[in-house]
Formats: structure tokens, sequence, C-alpha cells
């Protein structure tokens, strides 16, 4: 992905970018029920890498068959690009893992730029300790072969009722995380830029006791004016 | 498929071939929360042949889509084999339709032996009334472009939380549908034949004032020759 | 139970039992999300007689181990007085089965009353044909060992999210089942009766095209004469 | 509301609709998870008068409270104009019934075209016997009072997840329900229509074995003369 | 509000609210399922002031009616009377963000006491940052535009299954939140510190290895004199 | 229970106890939507005490039967032994709280190694600053007589749709609980830490860059040999 892109979407919100998208009538980009097992005070930032689970049935899925080096979740792991996100489409069920902490401790050692799932992670709580944006429903210890059978790599998959197609450009903030679809990234960057320097100026002028009415959105000159010379003098 | 084996899937409940299932370790083979649009009073048998679907983006399904003559949608239901069961995975979102009475009238008049969404049917009233077996959550009409994108045919999918992959056998009676791996449907269908020869002897036997201690399972010998007699006579 | 309790019961709905037990504090009596297998036209009534399940673990639950004739299903199907209702505690999951149609078949030949649970019935299509009140959330066809274990008999239960304790009057009519204190049940089916025969009157009005203002309930005093009258002039 | 519109919406089906309502950017607009209380074969038109419940306060809800003729439940009823559904916004809570059969033959008699709640009616078995169209999602034995306060009329209001406002034209048949905003009432009518005849065109022909490709949607030519054609044979 | 009243529940927990309105018979206060944004350590105190959202109508929310300078959400903010809390019924969905970082900010500006829905906030991350308590179901990044539409301000609500009437008490711990009906804070008030004194009591007691028997409740005489001396000595 | 058993259990991850209990068939062991309070940074180990909550009825729940020294409730806290961990099954059901700060810190006091309960528990914010591990679903501050009735104290229960008999072992760590049968405690723990020794030498070579595939698990040769080395080098 372009990495200006990628730079500017380092400082924008979901909430944002949601709007952006918004705009363009795409309303239903935002993963639901997802959140970072634990917060890091910085975005996720990456082009999708998927992974589709489906339901597992008991004959298939005996411990052994992690044995098998072709077993689809270790491809994932070991194939995913560098600075890409692993999606995982767990169908919204969190009684089993979508992955425990050694493999996204592999996929953070491999440059993995995050990992999404729909479902849970095991070792949550040592998954929370390491140096990669993890975003999960909540924690479940159960083996992912107990409910879910990795099944295909790099195909559109749902994950948290959203449209994920390999390349999108994923965006997590300590909130949540959204879908760019990749043909719009550019442009949803720039405008999510822009959106974000008008809310810091918000923020600031609402401190000070301004009303939202006509500020937000601006409906009043005076305040386009005024957030004109703001941005010159903070440089944005 | 074996047309034997066809034959005696006729005959025997979904409920039974759990039990034949549950002795070989498969436990989650019914499809969850899923039912006729209308009781038929007699068996969907056939091999399964799947779609899948995902969320939907609304800029890539506007109505106009459909005139795409190669739909995912559209070309299962105009290549599902004769004697196939269409099988959907709708995600259980029964909030957005499947599919409608037309694409099943057009699978019925091509020779479709069932239908299957863990969604909801649109048009269910007018389904109902088609002489094809069809297996919904509930009644749905908005059109699937709202939810759901049909994105892949005859894949592994998961339906109601269960593992179908092509070829499975799909047996539905008035109750639940039920997925049997391909490779043991004859020996199930086998079992499921003896199973219910001793069911029917046992209703029978309880009808008379039997109890169920003994003969539900077979643990008093007696109850094995007087079944064996029963067999005779009744030429089962 | 008081066989005139029983027979006044066998009249009145489940609603204005509700509409009696709400007037003593008793809110929370209605068995959620049950149903009829199939609507009988006429009432469920009788004493309950309790089933407890809790969660299944594997090795507990080999279909083997309905060859113990002690099995607490067993037995309970077994020892369930007649004129009773078998009402089970399935922790409101209906993924795998509470009971089946032999057993049912034995509990009514037993003369049981009826049978509920908060899960479901596998073989429902046959529990429909049965001359027995059975309530369930939805068919269901995995065998009762996939996910439930029998464990205690007449014990006090959840039901619905409904405390049922041992001898509590259970009625059923078509649209779901109602559990009464034992204490109170006499007094509760002679108010019943009451409410019953104003509300025939107040329906034979309003079919008449007279409001609801003043009649239901009645705050005209000339309702109060016209029922008296009406009940004189049909024998209630 | 304009009479040829309510013919026309006679003969339409639910599904049509929301693809006409989906056409112009409206996706939300069938009420989930509410269904017939027992289907009537012919549909239910009119427009919408609205009822809206908050949950209830225990001192707020003691059963003398309908003794008071001010009260907002029966007050809709009695207010109901003639030709208009009565659409009450339960908040998807069917622990506790909307009304009852006694408030409904009323609001039947007084000339209501029809009744809809995401909630669940009491006495559903005698309001299925009743000559108006009634939409539920299940069976609810409990008075209202249990839960819901009534404390608005003919307010906007949601009902199934959708938006009603007062007046929108409400349609239901044997499926489910959709809500049309009254100011697009006729052209969608209008609209529906034309589909309906090229719908019922489409399964005439794929009853005789026509391929959907190019049939439905109409991307090849001949189709739509075939259509012509037809349309002339039959009147529509 | 009575400062005083306000004081006192500045210094109770939710839980002995819970029991205070549970014996006067008002047992559902508790809004569900709705929890901190970020716990603060103190109690939120303030009369409700009430926002209703119903659910979006796509062609009445584009991202321009907040141009609108009447949009009820807005005016909801910039009318909240100082020391109030801002109540929103949001039909218990986060799938779509009840307010942002922007509008609480405003909100804190202009004086309000805290802000409760049951749906779900945008910018959480930075709305736990603000010096005002906020309490939500989870964190939800798509405007609100998305599922809601604000429609009526400070009317009777529901807000997590509870009623919610303007001026109504709203306390909120880090636990939870309730509602106190207005008529009965300052008695509440009372009871609840006379309490508060007797848990705190007895959770010494508890500490130094004290049986709860007879100490929680009283029922020991000796437990009250001790009480007394305790209160005493320090000043309760 | 065996000293050395809790000492191991004290030093591995309830995620790994799955895998080895999943290895023996048992697949259903972790408590599901249950977390810590507050996460303690060390396991909790011990044997189950159980209690049963069935749902309340009014008549039987008033605040005054806490003054029965008799209530199941209280007795069980007075009487769950020393290094035992009391396990409640509140039907998943948080809407009211299972227990508060004042029992939990009784049970503190009296010895017991920790509290699980798949509902809520009241005073959250207190019991997260006991020194006993406490599991719950979410903060609920409703006292428990609003819906829970304490009827049998050391039964078999349900937990979190987990099976629980009286003095299975109990392990809980930061991410969730797991039940191991009684009877394979010792084994599973054994083997549990043999598998925690492997693990940590895996993350410690992942870390450093190695690949998961062959190495976990361990399918060349080599890593075995280097695994011995390590356990050797780092006396585990």
């Amino acid at each position: 992905m372009n990495p200006e892109t990628r730079e500017k979407l380092m400082g924008v919100s979901v909430a944002t970018l949601c709007s952006a998208l918004f705009k363009r009538g795409l309303k239903n980009q935002t993963i639901q029920d997802v959140r970072p097992v634990r917060g890091k005070g910085r975005n996720m930032v990456g082009p999708a890498f998927t992974l589709r689970y489906m339901p597992a049935r008991e004959d298939r899925n005996p411990m052994s068959i992690f044995r098998n080096a072709d077993h689809p979740q270790r491809v994932a792991v070991e194939t995913c690009p560098e600075g890409h996100v692993l999606v995982m489409d767990s169908r919204k069920d969190a009684r089993a893992a979508s992955a425990g902490d050694i493999l996204i401790t592999r996929l953070m050692v491999r440059g993995g730029a995050g990992v999404v799932t729909d479902g849970g992670f095991r070792d949550a709580m040592r998954i929370a300790e390491l140096d990669i944006p993890a975003y999960h429903s909540r924690p479940s210890s159960p083996t992912n072969l107990t409910l879910h059978e990795a099944i295909d790599i790099n195909v559109p998959i749902g994950c948290g009722d959203v449209a994920v197609f390999p390349g999108d450009i994923m965006v997590g903030d300590d909130d949540s995380v959204i879908v760019i679809p990749a043909e719009i990234a550019d442009e949803i960057a720039d405008e999510a830029v822009e959106m974000t320097a008008y809310e810091d100026f918000v923020v600031e002028r609402v401190k000070q006791g301004e009303t939202i009415i006509g500020l937000y959105p601006a409906t009043r000159e005076e305040n386009l004016a005024l957030f004109s010379e703001w941005r010159k003098a903070n440089g944005r």
C-alpha cells in the first residue's frame, strides 16, 4: 500500500473514517463487537490478508492435524506478507479460539501489522503484552479445533458482519476496526486527514466554551475563517 | 449417490441418523434452527451443492448486478446438478433473503432435490406450495442484495453451525436437516434402516403398554427375540 | 390435585391465569418461548413432576449409558405419576433434544397429562400426532446425550425462566404454559372461571359494537348489571 | 389513503415492495422477525396509526390502571381511524403481551385494517380466528402491564428495527410486513404492480422450463417482447 | 434537585440503591448491560434529561442533516440543563453510535452531570479522558445516522430495559447506573446512607473474622448494639 | 486436593489445560463468557463447591428472607471448605447479582480459593480490590433476590454451559476458568506442566525468528533435541 496513505491513516480515528465512508454510501464497514485485546495508543494500519474458518467436524480435527505443515491456519501465519493485517472469519463464534499467543508472536516477528478475528484469542493475557495490535471479541481458551476448521486463505470473507476482500485496508484504533475498500483508500485517507484537522479545531473551540451549533458541522462562515487561521497557526 | 442409499434415507428420520452419527463421534451434524418452509410428509435426500454468501457491500450490490449472467447466485441455481440439494451459507442471518420463489421454482424444474439456507426465503408463502423441499430459518422478504453477496460455488461452507462439504449427503424430514459425510453415507443408511426397524417395533410395544426399561435400548434378551419374530412377521 | 380445580382449569386460558396471578404479585409464571408441538384445541392440566438436565460431559454420556436402567431420564418417564405433567429444565438449550417420541409415547400410555421442556423434542413430527399435549421451544433432532445429562428427578427447577416446584399446577393452552403455585391453585382456578365468564360476556358485547371503555374493565355500573343478566341467560 | 393505491397494494407481495424500495435506497423497511398470527391468504393494507410502549415501572402499572378511561392502550384502540393499521412499538420484547383478543376484536369491529407489534399477542389462538390481519413475534400470555407501559399515541416509532411514521403505508402478506413512506406510496404501488406482472410472467416461463438467465432480470430482448404479448393475452 | 440528596447519592453505591428500591417493589431500575466508558472512582448524580432515538430511514438521514440547527441530537446537547444527566434511548442497539467525543465535550463544558446510552459511543477512547461520567454498552464508531434518528427530547423513554422519566434521578458508580423515581429520591437517598453505614460496619467486622449469619442482615441483637457504638466512634 | 497438583496448576494456563483435556475427548470444559472481575496475575486453583440458583418467585424472595440463617446462599458462603472455589449456577443470567462484596469478603476471610458465577456480581468495583480471584460475566447491581433463588448446595450444576461436579478442580487465569474432572486432575496437571515447558521453549524460539512449521507441534526431530537441551539449561 501507498506509504503516505499508511502514514495518514496512522493519525486518524476509526470514527472519522466511518463518516468519510458513510458519505460515499458505505455504511457497514466497521467490524461489529470486536475490540483491542489491549489498547496500544496507536493505530493498526495495513492491507487485509484473510483466513476463513468453517465449523469443525470432529473426525477432521484431532490435535494431530497440526502436524500437517500445510494446515491453513499455520500457512496463513507463515505467508501473511509483511505489513499486512491477518483478518479471520470466525463466524462471530468466540466459544473456541481463533489463534493463540505463539502464532501471533510468530506473525509479529514476521512483520505482520496486526491481527483481527470476530471470534476470540486464547492466551489473551499474553497477546496483550506483545508489540502487535490484536482485535477480538473476547478471550477464548479452547483450541480452535474445537469449533473452527481453517479452510481458505486470502479469499473474500465476512468479519463481524462486514465484507473483507484481500487487500482492503484495515485500520484499528483503541475503539474498533474498519475496512476501507482498497480502491478508495487513498482518497479516504486524504479526506480523513482533513476531517481530523477540523475536528481537532472543533474540540479546542468547544473546550473554550463554543456552541456546536454552526460549528459542527460548520454552517457559520466565521468558523471556516477561524479554522483557516487555526490551520496556519498549528501547521495543519 | 448410490440409489439404494437414497432409497434407504427416504425412509428414516433425521433423529435416527443423528444417533447413528453420534455413535461415530460426529455430534454436530444437524443444522441448527432451520425448519421446513412447509412440511412435505416425505424426506429430502441428495448430495450437497453449496453456495457461500458473504456480507454485502453497498457499491457491489445494486439491483442491476443481477443483469450479470455470471452472478454466482444465478449460476448456482442453473448448475446445481439434478438430484442435488442446494445448500446456502447465509451466516445465520435471516434479515435478508437467501433466495425467492422464482429461483427455487427454477431449481425444482431443473430436478433439484431440495434447498437449504441458514437464513430465510422471500416469497415463502409461494415456496411452500412448490413440489420441492425447502428449509430455512424464517420468511425474509428483503432481497439478498441487502445483506448477502453470493461469492463462491461448491466450496466447503458452514450452514447452521454445521460443516457442509460438497457431496455430503443432506437428509431433511419434517423436523430438520442433517449432513452425512459422503464417505460414510452408505453405512449410515444401512445402520439407520436397522435402527428404524427396531424403533418401530419399540413404538408398537410401548403402545401396547410395555415399559421402556430393557426395551429401549434392548437390554433384556427376550426383547431381541421378540424383535426377531416381529421382523419376520412384518417383512422388515 | 383437586378434580374440580382440574376441571375448572380445563376451561380457562393461560392469559386469564396470568392476569389472576399478576394481581397477587406473581408476574413471572408463564414459561417463556415455549409452544405446543401441535395445538390440541384443549388444555393441558396437571401437577408438575420435574426432571433437571445439566450440561453433558462427553465421558459420562456415551450412547451406552441408556443401557443403565437407572438413568434419570428413563426413570422420570417410568415414575411420573398418572395425571402429572413432566416438566424438564433443559437450560433453554434446544440444540439437542430433551426427549423423543418413544419416551413421550410411554409417558402417554402411563397416563401422563403432558410434557414440557424449555429445550426441544426430537421426532417432533411424530409427537405432534400423539394424544398427549407436548410443549417445547423448537424441534431438535440430536439425542439429548449431545448436550444434556439428566441429573435430578422431582427437585425445584427453572423452565423457560420460571420457577417450577414439584406439585405446582401446570396449565397449557394453544399459546403457552403457566405454572400455578400449588398452594393457591384452587383459588386461582375459581377466580379464573369468574374472569373467563366476564371476558366471554365482553367479547360478545364487543362483537355487537360496544366500546371497551367502561366495559373492560367494568367501570360502568350498567355493565355489571348486564353481565349479571347474561350469566343467568347463559348458565354461567 | 388513495383507494386505487390500496387496491394495487392488495395484489402485490411484500418481497416485491422490498425490491421497489431497495431501488430507491430504502433498504430497511421490512419489519424484522414478525409474522402473521395466522396467514389470511390476503394482504393487509392501510396507513399506520402508532402506539409507543416503554418499559413498565411496577408502581405505575397495577391491574387497576385499566380502569382509567384515558389509558393510552385503550385510547389507541378506540381512536385508530377506520382503514388504518395499529402499529405498536413493543421494543422487540415478547415476554409480555402487546394486546389481547378483546382489544383486537374491538379494533376489528371499529374497522381497523390490521394490527402489528414487534412483541407478542396474548390469546393468539383466538386472534387467529378473527377476521383482521394481526402480526407479532410469538404468542405471549402475560398482560402488557408486566413489562410494557403504553405512553404515546401516533408518534414516530420503531417496530422490528424499522422506522414507522404515522400515515406511512403498512402492507402485510403471509410472510411479513413492510412500511412504505407515505409520500411515495402511490408510485411504489404502481411500480410493484408492474413488477408483479413481470414476475408472474417469469414464473410461468420458468415452470415451462425456461432458464432464469436473461429472463430474470430481462436482459434478453426477446423476453421483453414475449412479456409484451403475455400482458395482452392475460389482460395485465 | 435537592442539593443534600445529591450529596448523599454521591456517597452510596448503585447496589445499595437497588436494594432500597427493591424493598419498595421497584425491582427493575438498574439499566442493564451498560457500563462506564472508564471508571471515574466517583459517582454520577443528576436528574434525567432524555433523548429518544428511533430507527433511521436512509432518505431522512444524510450527513447533511446535521447542518440543521434544530436537529434533536444537537438541541439535546445544547439544552440539557446544568447538573442534569443526558439519557439516551438507543433501543439497546450499539451497532451505530449514540454520540461522540465532540458532543460529550460540549455537554461537559455546559455543566452536564453525565451521559448514558444503552447503545455505544464513538471516540470512546477520547471520551474516557474527559472529566464527565459516560456510560454505554460498548464502543461504536459508526455515526448515529447509520441506524439512529434522534426524534424526541425529554419524553419518557426506555434505557437498557428500564423506564426513565424526565427528572428521575440517575446515579452511576463504577459498576452501573440506576434510575430513582423523582418523587422518592430524597427518601431513598436517606435510606441508602443508613444502609451504607451498616454495610461499612459489616465489611469491617467481616474482615475481622465475623460470620455473616446474624450480622448481615442484623438478626442478632448484639450486632445492632455494636453498630450503634461503631457509628459514634466513626462519626457516621 | 493433592498439594503438588495444586502447585502445578498454579503455573499453567487455562489454554494449555484446554488442550490437554481436548486430547482426552473433553472439549467443553471452559466456562463460556466469564472473565475475571479484575486480573490478578496469578491463577485460581481449588476444588469446586457448588451453589445452584433457580428462578426467583416473588412471594418466596422478599428482602427479609435473608434473616433466615439457613438461607442456602449464606450457608454456602459459611460452609465452603478452605481452599475450595465456590461455583454458582446462575443460569447465565446476569440481570441480577449472584453475590456481592460482603459475602465474597467473608468467603475470602474463610480461606476460599476463589468464586465463579455465570451471572454477575454486585459491588464489582469493590470485589476487584479483594485478595480473592472472582470471575463473572459482568457487573450486576440488583440483589440476587430479584431473579435468583439459591436452592441447592454442592450438587452437580451447569456453569457457563459446562458441567461442574462438586470436587472437580477449577483453574482460572486472567483469561477464563476451566473445570478439570477430579479423577484426572493429577495427570492433567502433569501433562500441562510438560506442555507449558515446551510452549515456553517455542515462544523463545519464535521470538528468535524460528518458523512454527515443524516446531509447533514438534514434527522436526531436531526441535525435540533442542528442547531437551533447553530444559537442562533452564532447569525445566
